[in-house]
């Protein structure tokens, strides 16, 4: 066992800073619960102005103890709790829980209270959980460091389930609605700030815990990511499921993330693509949450070449089984027919199914031989990932009919999910205690099924060579252009510091850099912005012509753009105008050259990106072009780099892009092309020499199928 | 009382014809329910196989009755079946409820048997609930005629709701799910295959029982949707709420739907049209069906001219409360932050928070006074329309905490919600008996919350005037054509037959009727499609031009269009070159004439239709233009005629169309024109004098602010 897990969930001896002699009082509860639930270790409630509480021995302060305890729960309000970190960090305790708020969520003087806890765990080795904790508690070893109310009680249930979350109030809730389904919990942890332990610390403290078998997350917002994604990894070479319930499906609850816990909001796909790269299943429920890990521990991560998972269903009851299905098949997952196969052995056992979706036995075949008949088809077809069996009212006082059978299919070789219509406690213990996963809800059903077919292995850690360079043979800032073979001169300057978080290079130099990395461009040549007298070009009018700039990430919005130019004489008065145009909106930018482009065109426009996100890393993006990629949301992303594969699968999730792959007869487009760009774009997650921040071709011309893609405008942002 | 609601929920006799002598099987169990539950009425078990079933007296037949019973649940095979509701019918039995299925679902056999069923009730008055019925139960009356296996139970919760359903499992689902509620019911019907009482005459016969306050409906089609309509106008007259369940958000559910219930699966926002034209409130989850009523009685419907409704959040959890502000907002509903004078209350009353959209008052103010204090300035604050209360786990055993201030609130004016994050039964128990709406499920609150918000008034039910004619003097078929003005024949002949359903205008007709109606169509001309010199047109160069039939749905697709004609040679050429596409592809269609239109664009090119839908009746639609519209699913549907308020509404639902509002400074297009358009289609509803059965615009050219809307194409197919 770690010293850390050690001391954070099976201490010793604890102290209780700030202990109240009022156990109804938040302070009052830890001394209480400890003692109720029989904690074995030794305990030290702390309290410099009493005697006693609730009668037992005060002691004045941590230096006072007999011994350094392993962990303190600390439970003064905030500037004493910051004190009592600093006394922890001075007596040689272990592991520091901060109940107190204030910090994260408190502007500067809370940041500014983070920094000097963080610095005290720097200088003194301590440990730290929180501070914004409702605590940390271990029901094996009856470690109950909590001020959760709901933690009031004895005989809690001991399970297998380590549950962590952001939020306070939900271990709690966790602990109580688990309790109500007879599920039990090793240990809770509300994390709160992290401002030194993180989510994915604590959870990674105990992998080598033979007594935990899953993980349940409940987060608010995505922190300490690189934590969180080395413990998943281990967590799955563990083959120890995680489930995670994160809150911001909508901006509103993404802004309210950012008032009550102080953590930055990042976009909700952004996260959901972290959490598939990292193999944690994330459900939309909280029934969901809390009753998805036995399927999780039956349904192992899909590779992801694996075909498209397909769920099987029986039931007695067509309307009942159709309220998960229609869920289920909003998640995008496939309820199957059986197969011809399948029916032939379906009806060589006497069951009479119409050949629909699915295997309605009707209320008529509410019979033990007849469901188990079905199940045992089921379970061997070939055509099924997964067996959804849905039993209806016969459930409630009769489950030797339909539910006794799938209790005895426990041990089939395809995972069974079922859900029963009525309300049916004691089949549903049943169910559990013979190891089905089973659902109250036909949502959480649907929503753990979905979330478990979905999940996949965690991918591997990325390791950056810190000296990769880009493909080619030097740093663009210093190489020829894309024009240049034309003869006009193209010779890049290297781009101004352009924003404050990065260098932008400019298109030529952008566009340059896609090239090296295979992904075709427009035909360019940069003129000098002082022409008077139009060279002749080495494609045909009508042409585009942009400002050349690396100071201007958004030409068009400085009427740096103008397009359908159709002889010399425009190209020469458009380059006038755009000279006037930045020079009256950007007074401070010199258009010094101007780059000229053929007017091209595609079958469609899309865009490809890459960036480094402030949560989650190196990400690459594709989503249908023009306005409607914004009003549609309609885009796929993904952890940088990703394979073949993996673009291929991004492509199928963008809407937009059905046109171009025969829809309604429309011309196909160069799926295939596009798919390479974008794992060629996501390669900069693997370059390091200079890094690269922010990458965007938008426009990237699709065209028919076989001619390739195009890019028409790029934008590449140096991290330095 | 009525002596369909009397013979229905109250007999005074009863007979189960079919009556099993084994109270296991599904035939056996009515007698048993009936005696376990001591209905009080005389019960006639009919079995011609036995002297006795379960101890009492079997008998023969109906005809060996000593009177004819109220009501008869018939629970023999389907050809018995059929032959007991025929002797039903000879015997004078009032009401006659069939078990067996094979009937709806069971193609051509089935249908001759529900012809049959018809017919009997037709000639003998007897009024029939089923076939596919599992039963009929008023738990006052102890009228226990089912055979569903949950209701196998003593002391089944009497309350003041009426539940029915398409799916017969599911009032088993309902009663058991309700009961660990401590919800109770009225009565509760499986109205099967409604071959002769639909659910909507079912409900609309206890609109006047006193002890029926509110109505709950699990759907899996919409069927007999007038009766639906009807009776949801009475409740809402009387004030009784109705809340629905309807299965058929995916394809995949509405095609389950199909299969097992032999009905026809329409368009899922086609019901939602129809269900929110009833003042039905439309749940997603099992859980809010079941807890919403409540909170329905609290919130009245809210007319259509209502600001956005908008819901203030107090809570001790942020995390918690997030879990339902995150689907109430995916949901589209406001979560508002308090006022500046509501903070100001707030802070003169000591509670200090910050200005976020949520109170979040902390664990730290899970406190009595705290938490009242709130409440009351809460549900005083005129920016609030519902209050939302979500406790953390205080609430498990400290309600006197947090809950009871809400309980203390029930009175308030305005509706108050509740969300307890931990288990807490006796909270929620204090919660309902108090009248306080409260969920056990975030997304239950959420969804219950939403569908009360957004529930309207009923729509009262449509007059049509059969003898109303179309705007103008004439039929159109008789009528000149938009094109003669400009000195060029356009004499409309007749459209022929041009399909199965209906009679197609061709397309001249059909733009005429267009602008009779208001709605500015573009020039056109026709001309003789032999003809060998052309015209010189009313307007200039480039043009369209299309094939002129009757016959021709969709030109495109039989090469009848040709775009960007540059002049007169051109013109010729395009005439012969539709004449020989279409001769080609639709050798039976002659082609005479042929419309010239100018080459028109807009700011964005929109779909308006009307059709009579086969489930609910006249519908008009609008819906962004192209091939996105289906891609993205982009459009919004009513009941049709709609006034202006809702066309806006309406238009305000398509994503498609926010360029056209001012989105990133793109020119704003002519909403108010559009709007006023798809007024103008939606009247087709009230005219009869030829009814039309579809109209469909598309394009329909939205103009720059103030240059209205024009219709380019146009597409209208009478009834007859």
């Amino acid at each position: 066992m770690s010293l850390l897990r050690q001391a954070l969930l099976s201490p010793q001896s604890v102290a209780i800073v700030g202990q109240s002699n009022d156990a109804a009082k938040t302070a009052g509860r830890p001394l209480k619960y400890l003692r109720q639930a029989g904690f074995a270790g030794r305990i030290y409630p702390v309290n410099p102005g009493r005697e006693s509480v609730l009668g037992e021995r005060a002691w004045p302060s941590l230096a006072s103890l007999p011994e350094a305890p392993d962990h303190a729960y600390i439970v003064t309000p905030t500037d004493a709790a910051v004190e009592a970190v600093a006394e922890c960090g001075q007596r040689g305790v272990k592991v520091a829980t901060v109940l107190a708020d204030g910090f994260a969520e408190a502007g500067a003087q809370g940041a500014a209270r983070l920094a000097r806890l963080r610095d005290i765990c720097a200088r003194t080795g301590l440990r730290l959980v929180g501070p914004s904790s409702l605590g940390v508690v271990d029901l094996r070893a009856k470690a109950m460091l909590t001020a959760n109310a709901a933690f009031d009680e004895k005989d809690l249930p001991v399970g297998r389930i380590f549950a962590v979350s952001h939020s306070g109030s939900m271990i709690g809730a966790l602990l109580s609605r688990g309790k109500a389904r007879g599920l039990g919990f090793a240990g809770l942890v509300s994390v709160g700030n992290e401002a030194d332990l993180s989510l994915g610390e604590i959870c990674a403290a105990t992998l080598d815990d033979a007594d935990i078998d899953g993980y349940m997350l409940f987060l608010e917002t995505m922190r300490n990511t690189d934590a969180l994604r080395r413990f998943a990894i281990a967590a799955a070479e563990r083959g120890k499921p995680v489930i995670a319930y994160k809150l911001g499906r909508s901006l509103a609850a993404r802004e309210l993330a950012v008032s009550h816990t102080g953590a930055l909001a990042g976009e909700d796909d952004v996260a959901e693509a972290f959490l598939a790269a990292c193999g944690i299943a994330r459900v939309d429920t909280l029934d969901g949450l809390i009753e998805g890990l036995p399927l999780l521990a039956r349904v192992p991560p899909r590779q992801s070449g694996a075909r498209r998972a397909s769920v099987g269903v029986v039931t007695t009851t067509g309307g009942g089984a159709t309220m998960v299905v229609d869920p289920l098949s909003l998640r995008g997952l496939a309820i199957e027919p059986p197969s011809a196969a399948t029916l032939a052995r379906l009806a060589a056992a006497g069951i009479k199914v119409q050949p629909a979706r699915l295997v309605d036995l009707t209320t008529a075949g509410t019979r033990y031989d007849v469901m188990k008949a079905a199940l045992d088809i089921l379970t061997t077809a070939p055509e099924f990932d997964l067996v959804l069996a849905v039993v209806g009212s016969s459930a409630r006082f009769h489950p030797e009919l339909a539910v006794k059978p799938i209790i005895d299919s426990a041990g089939a070789d395809k995972p069974i999910a079922a859900y029963l219509t009525p309300d049916a406690p004691q089949a549903l213990a049943a169910l559990a205690a013979a190891g089905v996963p089973s659902f109250h809800t036909p949502e959480a059903c649907a929503d753990a099924i979905a979330a478990a077919l979905r999940r996949r292995p965690p991918r591997p850690l990325l390791a950056v060579d810190p000296t990769a360079s880009w493909p080619g043979s030097s740093r663009p800032s210093t190489s020829s252009a894309p024009g240049t073979q034309q003869g006009v001169d193209a010779r890049v300057k290297p781009g101004h510091d352009a924003s404050r978080d990065g260098r932008l290079l400019d298109e030529l130099a952008a566009c340059q850099l896609m090239q090296r990395l295979g992904i075709a461009c427009a035909p360019t040549v940069a003129l000098d912005a002082g022409i008077t007298q139009a060279p002749v070009l080495p494609f045909p009018y009508p042409v585009a012509v942009k400002a050349l700039s690396a100071e201007i990430a958004h030409k068009t919005e400085v009427g740096g753009v103008v397009l359908g130019i159709a002889d010399s004489d425009a190209l020469l008065a458009a380059i006038s105008k755009i000279r006037e145009s930045v020079a009256a909106r950007a007074p401070d930018i010199r258009i010094d050259r101007v780059l000229v482009q053929p007017m091209l065109s595609g079958l469609s426009e899309v865009l490809v990106g890459y960036r480094i996100d402030r949560d989650v890393g190196p990400l690459v993006i594709v989503a249908a072009g023009g306005v409607f990629t914004e009003i549609y949301r309609d885009r796929s992303l993904r952890l940088a780099p990703v394979d073949l594969a993996t673009a291929r699968a991004m492509i199928a999730e963008v809407r937009g892009f059905k046109p171009l792959d025969g829809y309604r007869g429309m011309p196909r487009g160069d799926l295939d092309a596009l798919a390479h760009a974008i794992v060629a774009l996501s390669q900069f997650a693997t370059m390091n020499d200079p890094p690269v921040a922010e990458a965007e071709i938008n426009p990237l011309l699709v065209l028919p199928a076989g001619q390739g893609v195009v890019a028409v405008d790029a934008l590449v942002k140096l991290m330095v």
